[in-house]
């Protein structure tokens, strides 16, 4: 999917790619607002350059909904509530959607106090995690971001040759007065997507990334589909997984266990737990403070001249000049990612978004 | 300081440690109250295994209050105060006794929300972090905590060849029905400590876990002490260190930037800021669903066989049976650790704790 340069990918308008896709979802009975919203993540995944996480993932969920594995209409549960805090039960209502409700909650209670935290249990796939940071960051605000899949466990723990854990991602946007730092990483080497891109290509991995069944490290990521499963190497590998495994299970302790939706009900692969928090530097120190330390700390990164042919960067700075271009030039798109949905595209009636023109 | 096995080194009752250093720190002019947690931190330090962050650490606590960078006396400015938050500048008082001061807080208002953060700007070293979860996990709660020194600039951002942040430690206490989950984990691949102890023998590290001055990969832990300094490479290393860097930034945003307490003032290396917060599930998803998670979790990591002649094993496992042992058969400590503290002892006129008689 990633092996075509940028440049020479056809490029889309906003527009007619969020029209499509909303209206592919409202055909397989997601209610408007709840179509918009997905559309709009997938959209914004691609935008920043997360492709395997952009509109790639529209068939899935189309295929998730054929099979009833994602609500397309319905309300969310609230199991707790108090002003600083929330739990929620999503039952399988969209991700994206839940999110965009969890984010408006915490924009207005942050208003009035230092934290606010909120677990979703049981929504479908969210997506790209950075592309939920920016509503925060844009307000001066920190966010937290994990999400975990307990139907999926490709992680085993150090020393292991079982799955026990998933790839966990763990967020963070750290407001600036500049661009904002905006981290969202895996605890684990890569992504399952990542892994299953090569198995599925059938080629070798750069590094010995996953475990065999056996626990040996090795470079073929079809381990990963083979009876027993190998596993996904937690970052740091064989000296230091312990570490990225810890990091997992923090991610683990929040988004599944916090919103009491984990792995004891051996759920299918369709739902996530979500733990998302907002802090205000106001309450601290000061958002004056908080900002000349943030400042300082880029400038410092910017200013170091880096190692022969390398160049120090920060997180998020190349997902936010790749959005800055494509919302300028446009969506570019792998023709993969449109050619998949053609079938759907029939049954609904709703013809593919055609490309820019060129200049 | 770790080479011999522990089994062999003298031990000693906590009584006649705690009275020896308390004492020495009083000599040096801090006040009792402080004196005394400062001393129990450190123990438990020792308790768990984690030598580094013991009572070894006394004989710098002394020269940093001789020298005036620790304050053995004074109150915490309260910089800002509401129920779910509080901010404070610790001024140089024991990082300890500031961190006992945030944990009684933090236990007192826990009761009432399900969620409490603090931050602290500039108490002293605050040591072992895994020291400081288990008042919270015993109460069923989750804990996070983070600490860092904005005098200490020894890991690059990726691509980088000078220091901007350091080996920044993040923590987490999970409660089960069992033993807790303790992390306590560098985002480097070693804390300064560990790299200090290597060059100061002299002795090659197990990998290239360091790089030199020019960004290259080196297991020559020297390179630190050069001109210009070599850095630490973040958890990841070569493939993946900017996951590593990304998580530092975490804890540089929570613990230096939300304090107010951070590098632009060029500090030196004598303060640390904090980050601690603490959660209760049973404001989320509720105490039963949060146990029945994590529990099956534990016990999904203890059933995998394991690869051969390895064993799994979660965070904290090997530091509560190291401390379950010491607490039953007292604390070991390498001859090294008092005989470093002989001079400050008859300066004092407090003579050094006596081993143990063997049974």
């Amino acid at each position: 999917m990633n092996t075509s340069p940028v440049d020479t990918l056809p490029r889309y308008s906003i527009d007619s790619l969020s029209g499509f896709s909303t209206r592919l979802l409202e055909h397989a009975g997601v209610d408007t607002d709840k179509a918009v919203t997905m559309t709009a993540r997938m959209i914004d995944g691609d935008l920043l350059g997360h492709r395997t996480h952009g509109l790639a993932f529209l068939g899935t969920y189309l295929e998730r909904l054929a099979g009833g594995h994602i609500s397309g209409s319905g309300q969310i549960e609230v199991i707790h509530d108090e002003p600083g805090a929330a739990a929620w039960r999503a039952h399988r209502l969209p991700g994206a959607w839940a999110m965009e409700q969890a984010t408006s909650l915490a924009l207005e209670r942050i208003r009035t106090q230092a934290v606010f935290t909120i677990t979703i249990a049981n929504c479908s796939h969210i997506g790209c995690l950075q592309s939920y940071l920016l509503p925060f960051t844009e307000q001066g605000l920190l966010v937290l971001l994990m999400a975990t899949n307990p139907g999926v466990a490709s992680v085993a723990a150090p020393g292991g040759t079982r799955g026990v854990i998933t790839t966990n991602p763990i967020a963070m946007g750290i407001p600036t007065r500049g661009n904002p730092i905006l981290i969202d990483q895996s605890t684990s080497v890569g992504s399952n997507a990542l892994f299953e891109s090569y198995a599925a290509r059938g080629e070798r991995l750069p590094g010995p990334w996953v475990l065999d069944a056996d626990g040996e490290p090795t470079d073929d990521a079809s381990v990963l589909n083979g009876t027993p499963a190998g596993t996904i190497q937690p970052l740091g590998q064989t000296d230091f997984g312990y570490k990225g495994f810890g990091f997992g299970l923090m991610c683990e302790a929040l988004a599944l266990a916090l919103p009491g939706y984990g792995r004891r009900s051996q759920p299918n692969r369709f739902g996530q737990g979500v733990f998302l928090q907002v802090i205000d530097p106001k309450r601290f120190s000061g958002s004056d403070d908080f900002l000349d330390e943030v400042d300082y700390l880029v400038s410092a990164v910017h200013s170091d001249p880096g190692a022969p042919g390398k160049k120090t960067r920060l997180p998020g700075e190349r997902a936010l000049a790749t959005r800055a271009s494509q919302l300028q030039h446009g969506v570019s798109l792998h023709p993969e990612v449109l050619s998949r949905l053609e079938p759907w595209s029939e049954r609904a009636n709703v013809p593919l978004p055609r490309p820019l023109q060129e200049d």
